[in-house]
């Protein structure tokens, strides 16, 4: 529906010459993945249905690479890297996973870099979380050098990866971002983490889907939008209530990390315009019941993800030429 | 009451030698001053009483780096700088200042470091805002060469500078780590900045204030720790809410910046060990109740700022010097 809303250099397609990597945004549903040229535009892109578990993953992974190599018959080995984001525990300098509940990857640390690596013959494999790899190739598709920004993903759930003057910010515990476990109402849902009124219980699709659950196999959140602009009060309570709660998620990213811009992606970013609208007139609402919220000008820092690229398999591929360690 | 929590070299006094610095944080109610040695040491320090209004700030910082001077004979001229850290709106380019309403200095911007400049014939005076100079200072008295840390200010409001791996955080609207103004609870008080259920209005000195006012003038904390110790059953209430309010704030910390270490200071941290325990019991209660939080081990993190070390002041020094743009 809504076209990129990010201005930045145009991403063209081309030939491959030498130095291309490959980025693969291994979600719980689909692949996606791009083969990036060195000079950053996207030659191809390429999606495929996940296969679970470790080595279903391995295989989707190992196949889609050759898919994207396969038109100019180039081999894995003449690859500068390959990079692979996925949705999970990450430790980025073994190259291992654990708790991709999605992927069906448990408890154990599973070295995917080096399975991936050891199949494809190619040295240069790095895995990293979906969120960094997202906010990576968000920040990619920007023209200034030094980039500051949050990629706020919408999804299943809520958390955000986070570029601050061009820097990936991991965290400690690798949890920075983790907005979505950030209790805002004591009186709120209880949440699966074990704590009560989430923001990600009010900021997710599955707040939306646990309000108003599908009918028809339509996401909960594009019925909740139709259902509202079909004049259903009650659909109108629950959309309102969720522009606002996003807003309240790109305000806390405003008062924590204070970035320049917060980039809305994630499964629900589906909702294209709309849904920036609905969030943008809910922070005006905000910053006019306080004068300090309205000096922060952060109606004017959100944008919606380009629907028409694949940001996350974008900054998988800036991570598999080692450009961010 | 508490000594220094914060491992790290020690702070020692000496002679002053070539490329000192001084350090001065201006407060409401006082002016603490450092001198800072070119490697780091403090070689003494002083505290006035602040005057208020901007020709009764500027008069106190010349007489304060005049009078930390003295001692040696040392001519202003030879610094190789001067650093001040205000409660205020700081422009840390221009060295101007403004909305610092407990300086007495008001909308219109000030240019205190030019004026201060002038006055004592010193070329590099520069000014920041308190909150960083206190994050910087506490950063310096650390070991570590990228130190990770958020100073989370406990006074009249709350609001914390963040250093992240050994750089300040300053934002895009120079709003980072302003988190007392993140709505927690939609039922809470109304907050002076027009939103509702602001952290602030949970964790601050004026959250306690307001809930069980001084009697006697002894600052509104320390009574409320006293009268919980001596048994009365409201007291125990509001400081078990306020010591989880504080836990809040630094899980807040922990799921946004994800730093590695949370230093309480500000006016409350007074309190001392009673508040660190008291922090670190509800942090535990909340990773009792959830798997995610205990995940995250947040309870090692937290320390108090050192009571015997004017961090603020320090990081003044450290900004005068130019080691931090």
């Amino acid at each position: 529906m809504a076209g990129p809303i990010i201005a930045g250099p145009a991403v063209r397609t081309g030939g491959v010459g030498g130095g291309c990597s490959v980025g693969l945004d291994v979600g719980g549903t689909k692949i996606l993945g791009v083969l990036l040229a060195p000079d950053g535009r996207v030659v191809r892109t390429l999606r495929r249905p996940t296969v679970h578990g470790p080595d279903g993953v391995v295989a989707g992974v190992v196949e889609m690479v050759r898919a994207l190599l396969e038109p100019d018959g180039t081999a894995p080995g003449a690859l500068t890297g390959v990079g692979i984001g996925v949705p999970g525990l990450v430790d980025p300098v073994s190259g291992s996973v654990q708790h991709a509940v999605n992927l069906g990857i448990g408890d154990e640390p599973f070295p995917l870099a080096g399975r991936v690596a050891q199949a494809l013959g190619v040295a240069g494999v790095r895995v990293d979380n979906d969120l960094n790899v997202a906010a990576l190739g968000a920040a990619h598709l920007l023209p200034e050098a030094d980039v500051d920004l949050a990629y706020l993903a919408l999804g299943t759930g809520l958390a955000a990866g986070v570029v601050l003057n061009g820097t990936l910010r991991r965290g400690a515990a690798g949890a920075a971002g983790e907005i979505g476990h950030v209790p805002v109402d004591p009186a709120g849902p209880w949440c699966a983490c074990g704590q009560r009124g989430c923001l990600e219980t009010f900021a997710s699709g599955s707040a939306i889907a646990s309000r108003r659950p599908s009918r028809d196999g339509t996401p909960a959140p594009a019925q909740l939008l139709a259902d509202a602009d079909a004049g259903d009060a009650g659909a109108v309570a629950v959309r309102d209530e969720f522009f606002d709660a996003v807003a309240s998620a790109v305000q806390l990213l405003a008062l924590t990390y204070d970035v320049e811009r917060v980039v809305i992606g994630g499964g629900v970013a589906a909702l294209g315009e709309p849904l920036l609208a609905g969030v943008r007139a809910a922070l005006a609402e905000r910053a006019g019941r306080s004068a300090f919220v309205a000096s922060l000008g952060i109606t004017d820092r959100v944008a919606l993800s380009p629907a028409d690229v694949p940001v996350a398999a974008v900054g998988a591929a800036l991570v598999g030429r080692r450009e961010v360690l």
